[in-house]
């Protein structure tokens, strides 16, 4: 019996409700060692209450040392075994435009790029061409016609869109054609080495065919006269939020990338939030509608992408602020947490595990009196794998019945 | 490679000693967040004691979040991965009752019901009729005979008895007949849907000849006409004591569940003691006898299902009042342990870890200085699956050899 099984075995059924606060990223480094965090440095009096009464911890997005993409990091934090459910790029890609892929689906992310008469890459990226010059040659390619599928182009930034090709038996294991270098041509759709697969053998023909039509279409486009294909993905498989957790359950997210992962997970997507604080109106509006709330904030991540310490701090600051709209509502469990650090000083996605707090009445309360990093050490909760975070958000919420008697 | 392979591969014979002192459902939680629980409420000079010289943690029943029953809760004690060795709700009761199970045995949780002229429930527990009452019409099923097969009928609690067939070739996929709702009649026994099975369709006939022939026995019972089957199991199958352990091992408990638990085990059930100081008496008298103690104490668990916290305090100081006579007998490696939480504020089982002590020349004495949920947040041990607990306590008697050159 695996968890899922025992979680679909265990649950029960009533109106407490879950609100899950997901600040991306919100992990982090000191500038130096020894010093204080991004979260250390903020002030977060609201999250530092909600610290003396709950119970906090230190996550682990994947497993100890492995630094996640927001795909693995989300589906870890939904309760989905990162390592087990794997999000293809080509969907991921569709998920972040909003694009609702069906079973039937293989998606691909696609870059623009420019090769020179002989046909070999002489920019990988066109230039990173600006996203509306873009998306007018995308649309330019939204007449291309295979017979026997149906086929769907969709802009995304700058250099990259989106193909889908939805029909009958096709498979996802083929090949990228992006050959990573300058110089070469773009290669041609084929099936992974290795690979024996008549359906991902129909992809790559369809694949090819659409290549073909569209070096045509692009022949006088200056700026971006070919593409490469990466990352051909069908829908992942998972079982949803109502059937795993019997959670009638809702997305708030501003960034369209989030909501295609929710999306997968059978989440709802509601609202059309563009602030933090309007994410906020959302909830509360829908407060009686849901069971369970994912609410996504993405400033805590962008800006320790950029490497701005002062400004990701401002960020958990916004977040901070929010946070007592979202307690008054009395959700029978709060849990506040990240898919993964972002320390500004590496200006990236990192491994280190992510402080997550919960509030409830069942929360046994530890003695921390803050939600930091050096704090969440010394969390009840110790160290786990973020794919528990929904277990013991179902268990504090009152929502998990004992296994055995 | 499994745990188990691991310690079979590993373990070595001495003469040390290992006591497991459980105090059944000793974690709980503070009447309001921030405050004391029970064990931190009670006074525990001689556990405290002991966490200044052992080392600490929280074990983890099953998975974070997961509530077990005291089936589940025990094998994790005991080294059994809970989610893989299931003990089926009629083994559980026969277990209960001190039934000793034999390999071809099914054993049911029968309840007694009351059914009107149309044959359709009115009551799903008899009223719950008193246990003397009950008794004394379970007396009489005992001479029902079934062609083939033994025939066991043994009381339990109110409208609970126990039915065990004993043969050949008996399956236990047979469904429940408790449908679950008054007002309709007692389901025919029947194998479980989707499941195929020669053995089950036998035992399954034979459930039905032994209601067939319970109902006219019953038929003049005003207070028990009928009976429903639930639970159908047969013994679990696991690696015993010796096997696993080459522990030669000993159960000193008050409750026939807990004996019967730890005969699954393997263990030898010894002493008649009535109370918690009689226990103490049978560990001192049989303490040559054996190298493996699991001694049970079950009022910690029995007062937090109350929801009294001040009597589930007592219990707490009761429990800590006889650790001096253990210790003295110097077991190479005592653990303190809970099978589960039992917070009174609850007033049942829960999800929360457990705090678990272990005291040995080997133990790596950490920074606690008593023995309790917030102490063990910070223990050596840190979190950790019960399952683990019995490993550590092999190591920590030095009876685990080194695994590799």
């Amino acid at each position: 019996m695996d968890i899922h099984d025992l979680i679909k075995s265990l649950r029960e059924s009533n109106d407490n409700k879950i609100v899950m606060l997901v600040a991306d990223g919100i992990g982090g480094l000191a500038k130096k060692p020894g010093g204080l965090t991004e979260l250390e440095t903020a002030k977060t009096p609201n999250l530092d209450a909600l610290a003396k009464i709950g119970v906090q911890g230190l996550s682990i997005p994947i497993k100890p040392g492995i630094t996640p993409g927001s795909g693995p990091g989300h589906l870890g934090l939904f309760g989905y075994e990162p390592l087990k459910y794997i999000i293809g790029r080509g969907a991921l890609e569709a998920a972040g435009i909003g694009f609702a892929m069906t079973d039937n689906d293989v998606a691909i992310r696609c870059n623009f790029c420019t090769t020179d008469a002989a046909g070999n890459i002489t920019d990988r990226r066109a230039g990173r061409i600006p996203s509306d010059e873009s998306a007018a040659v995308v649309q330019k390619l939204k007449v291309i016609k295979i017979p026997g599928v149906e086929v769907f182009v969709e802009p995304v930034k700058e250099h990259r869109f989106v193909v889908v090709f939805r029909g009958e038996g096709l498979g996802d294991a083929v090949a990228d054609t992006d050959p990573q270098k300058t110089g070469v041509p773009v290669m041609e759709p084929a099936v992974k080495s290795g690979v024996k697969c008549a359906d991902s053998e129909k992809t790559a023909k369809i694949a090819k065919e659409f290549h073909a039509q569209a070096v045509k279409i692009l022949a006088d486009e200056k700026k971006a006269n070919n593409h490469t294909m990466r990352g051909f993905a069908k829908k992942p498989h998972m079982p949803s939020y109502e059937e795993l957790y019997g959670l009638k359950s809702a997305c708030i997210a501003v960034y369209p990338m989030y909501k295609g992962l929710a999306s997968f997970a059978g989440m709802s997507l509601v609202g059309e939030p563009a602030t933090l604080s309007e994410e906020i109106d959302v909830l509360e509006k829908e407060w009686k509608n849901y069971d369970f709330f994912f609410v996504h904030f993405k400033y805590t991540d962008s800006r320790g992408e950029d490497g701005n310490f002062e400004e990701k701090v401002k960020m958990i600051e916004e977040f901070d602020s929010i946070v007592p709209r979202v307690a008054a509502l009395k959700p029978a469990c709060l849990v506040v947490t990240g898919d993964h650090s972002t320390p500004a000083t590496m200006a990236s996605h990192s491994f280190h595990p992510v402080p997550t707090l919960m509030v409830s009445d069942l929360a046994r309360t530890d003695a921390t009196e803050e939600y930091s990093e050096r704090a969440a050490v010394l969390g009840g909760l110790g160290q786990f794998e973020a794919m528990y975070i929904m277990p013991l958000a179902m268990a504090h919420a009152g929502r998990l019945g004992k296994f055995g008697a």
